[in-house]
């Protein structure tokens, strides 16, 4: 089945996106989930930090463009599939959610539903311009 | 911002799916990214075994049916957009990949390309019925 691998990142299978999944290199605690386009892909080659592409805003997307918590990627892995990423990342500042959190995943399933599990560390309306 | 977060995972953005990173209780290892459906959804909920809903087969599955490597969960955390989930799992038998290693994401970007940076710790044609 070794042969099946293949060297391109499979954009068109999701409609010329692939899903990342974004892990802190040290901690290797999820941080968030995010997209790849083609040109995100190439920008995060080029300058060695994660760009992807908002599928709200419809654009090409330097994380930390707004809040200076830039992601330096350590470490680039590809699935079987060729159709999802992990990025292992250096998150720079407090955190990667725009909550405030270092991760996005900040709340565990309890028996009584979503409980926040984790320190909120900054306060976003003191960091994104909104 | 805290009153945005909701109770109900957020199936209907994604037409009725959430992408599900799962990851190795232990090892923290990220091991593959699967979906769900609601119905998914619950039967992991009831049996404690991650279910996914198979893009490809368009059909409900239990991961481990076929293999026996199920992954029984540990933790469930939940993004701040309510439509992505993490499930941390103990992951039963030798591997997650259906090519025989213990991650999906078995290669790492390179300068020459991607390599191979895992062990295969078994042979996928003994295990699946192809």
């Amino acid at each position: 089945m070794e042969n099946k691998l293949r060297e391109e990142i499979d954009f068109a299978k999701g409609d010329g996106l692939v899903p990342v999944i974004v892990q802190d290199y040290q901690t290797r605690d999820v941080l968030m989930l995010a997209y790849m386009n083609q040109e995100a892909w190439e920008k995060t080659q080029e300058t060695g930090k994660a760009h992807y592409y908002s599928r709200s805003r419809g654009k090409l997307w330097l994380k930390g463009e707004e809040s200076g918590h830039f992601q330096e990627v350590k470490k680039t892995l590809i699935d079987c599939d060729n159709d999802t990423l992990v990025l292992q990342v250096d998150q720079q500042g407090s955190g990667a959610c725009h909550m405030g959190y270092r991760s996005c995943f900040f709340r565990t399933k309890m028996r009584e539903g979503w409980q926040i599990s984790d320190k909120r560390l900054f306060n976003p309306d003191e960091v994104y311009n909104k």
